[in-house]
């Protein structure tokens, strides 16, 4: 990162970069605590002012909140650009975009009618309470459960691709076995009834209606039911597999597969490398 | 696969057969990708087709594309059939029926009036995405989970049968204790009732009324809600299984599955490679 | 099983036994299956039965068919009576009392009048079909399973014991927040409504309408769809152990853990015993 | 425990002690059995007596046998605190508040007129039971369990934390799409929503009805029927590490926690006994 300030100014950029972007520091600290805070209450105030009933007692104290969080978090922004090495890569950066995503939709309000959709889009300030888990240090949980994730990502992929297609073809079956008189309107419609059935969440709002169809949905609910233990087993192997053995190698015999927090080889005795 | 024309026929049909029927060549995975979406699009057309507004507003449009989509998976079928070595062979296979249902049903719909069910069958065109996975080399990945359900299949298969025959009985004894009068109106509906609620979908459109239906139905709940367990091991376990094996093959014997850690082959006893 | 009655009878009956209680023999096959048919069939008549339309049409049918099963499971019951060893230990065994009340509904029903209340009794025929499991040879299966099960009993019982508190307890807090103009008419319908919920069932036919009610019936569901999760581990961690190793040890040096189907050891080489 | 009392009384208040507070001697173990029944009962008592019907009928019954427990509980904690060495420590301990909560209810509510509210609070003696525990020797299997959970804890709170995110997000976007007028009047609601689709409960109290509300709540519903593979791997992974670590104990420095299969010792490097 060339910097071409004074030195003076330059440490302060330094200062001012460790404090917003790093936890190392108490003052690191206890910004991100801060940042973790307002995040919450400016949400929270988001959900409560959808609620008419609390709209119309605390709409104005609501709007004051909203807008002390909008300017903070904008300072915050400015901040987090004039300090960092390049702007440019912030700004269009996975967090950068959530960040102007936060203020964006407030100011925007002013101008347009149908504000009411666009302040929906502050909900997603929430994505930046993610940044903030390196202050908890859950970083490392987060990355064995990605890492996990990634490995069993094909299987998955695979997994989803056949319950999807089951699920249309079952709902296609159940249209016309059930036919638009028992709520099947359509193949789509007939294929969400198909999917709130195979995922055993069950609304209720359509239901089989006729003998054949029921005995159909029991099929459904079976293999529903059943092939779940499949996912779960992809990611257990890969979860089970990650924990059993680090990566270390004995730097004698060069044996792997090492318990995690060995300190000898487990074949030859020789010392690991910590 | 003896071949008796001439040889530049014959160089044509193989490279047909390469495009068509395999994906290594840049012209054969253009060929797969073209497939796949033109089946996409194409059972789309038929889903939306069964929606009424969309069907008149755009029926016109849905029927010019699906005859389209008819000749083009007709003129492919047709290539098929031509390039193949054992055409009868590829006709009566799992593919080559399923690329028949995919066409038939639209010529069959000009000389029969009750088309709406027949049509239905062209969703089947979906299965026909398998055989293009091995476009996207996911085949390893499918033919992993196949082996892992295939070796759980008899556990997984005695778990099933049990499950059934609880939820028969537990349907019957429904049906004694709430009856007709709160919707037990017959003992293969009471089972369905007990198959909605053991795999925890719970519709509502049958739920017990009395307090003796309550507490039984609360049993048969939990237990659909602990029992899921047992094939969700039992298919972890298998795919543990198979990670845990390593990939070492024996020097001597070729033998594979050799446990993790393991210096000799446990076949033949010779010294594996570390 | 010491028998006092002259050769030939006794052979007769040794050749009964065979075919009745074992499936090494043809006959003994071929009764077993014969057997799992007519279990299957006259369960199908019992549920048909108690459905008023088929009942209407097809009533005097379905008397026919259950009385020739009742007569053919009672000469089944009265000729494993006389061709075991010892029948007083049979016939208070599970399968003895099973077989006894397969077929005493029937007789019953022609001196009570609420035969139908009685008549479901049968339905537990189907528990008849867990016998004829050895002729298909899935005893193995149903016995890891098995094994597996009681091996993690203890640990299923603390959970389940700590989900019924659980249960209980949510149950009545929810009582005194929602209250009986909400369906939550009692502490026992507040815990049925618990159970509902946390084992994912869901029916909707009692739910929160308050907002703390809501807000509690969130966490409620969070934890019910989280601590599945247990069990789950607990099933998977006691298959995965007793899928892993082997008991062989090895005859040379002693080592253990060898993986299933191992012919050497892993560590030395020696043959193992087969 | 430094005791001041004469030699007899001390004996006495041992005795006590153990009687109470142990499950070794015949003594011991037969008042946790009764106090495992007198907890049940008097649990049994507090449910039945909120259902309007028994309280009519009963209602005399059960205020004498709820006045009887709560006499037995108070009896049973003045000894307790009578017998125990520190009884301040035992009385701000949790079991000594659970104890206290016990039986604090039935007396307020002679003083106050809302006691429906305070007599719930007495379902909190079914936390009492966990004591028992100790009397039938499940507290390895509990401790193992929660061994395993605490191990786990954070990969588990970063998994909830981002199912919740997702929850709040999803709601939201249902809220735009959806809208007050099919039932998502507030972000609160539509987030409530959201938790009971994604842990598959599905009431079908607020159930979505525009097309790309059905297409968005699908979305919801794979992902939480898929997702659910997380925890249950999470915690299988803890399970299954905690069985797969040997029970072996290096002979020099009596470490344990080796690999299977492992010959040094992982800390010291010493040869472990095979």
């Amino acid at each position: 990162m060339p910097e071409r300030k004074p030195q003076s100014d330059n440490s302060f950029r330094q200062r001012l970069h460790e404090v917003i972007f790093e936890a190392d520091t108490p003052a690191g600290k206890l910004f991100d605590l801060a940042l973790i805070y307002s995040i919450i209450i400016s949400v929270l105030v988001v959900m409560l002012d959808s609620v008419s009933e609390l709209q119309l007692r605390y709409g104005q104290l609501f709007f004051v909140l909203e807008w002390g969080f909008t300017l903070l978090f904008t300072v915050e922004y400015l901040l987090r650009l004039s300090c960092i090495g390049r702007p440019l890569k912030y700004a269009t950066s996975f967090f950068g975009i959530v960040d102007l995503l936060s203020i964006v939709p407030s100011y925007l309000s002013l101008f347009l009618p149908s504000g009411k959709y666009l302040l929906v889009i502050r909900i997603l300030r929430l994505l930046r309470v993610f940044r903030v888990l390196k202050l908890v240090q859950y970083v490392g949980e987060a990355n064995y459960l990605l890492r996990a994730l990634q490995s069993s990502r094909r299987k998955v992929l695979v997994f989803l691709l056949s319950v999807v297609l089951m699920m249309v073809i079952f709902g296609s079956v159940m249209y016309i076995v059930e036919g638009p008189e028992h709520g099947f309107t359509s193949i789509p419609r007939s294929v969400y009834w198909a999917i709130v059935t195979m995922t055993t969440v069950g609304y209720g709002d359509i239901s089989p209606q006729t003998d054949l169809g029921q005995a159909l949905a029991s099929l459904v609910m079976i293999i529903g039911y059943g092939i779940i233990a499949i996912p779960t087993g992809i990611v257990t192997a890969e979860l089970t597999h990650a924990k059993q053995v680090t990566t270390q190698s004995c730097p004698q015999c060069s044996a792997e597969g090492h318990a995690p927090g060995a300190k000898h080889c487990k074949d030859c005795g020789a010392l690991l490398n910590p």
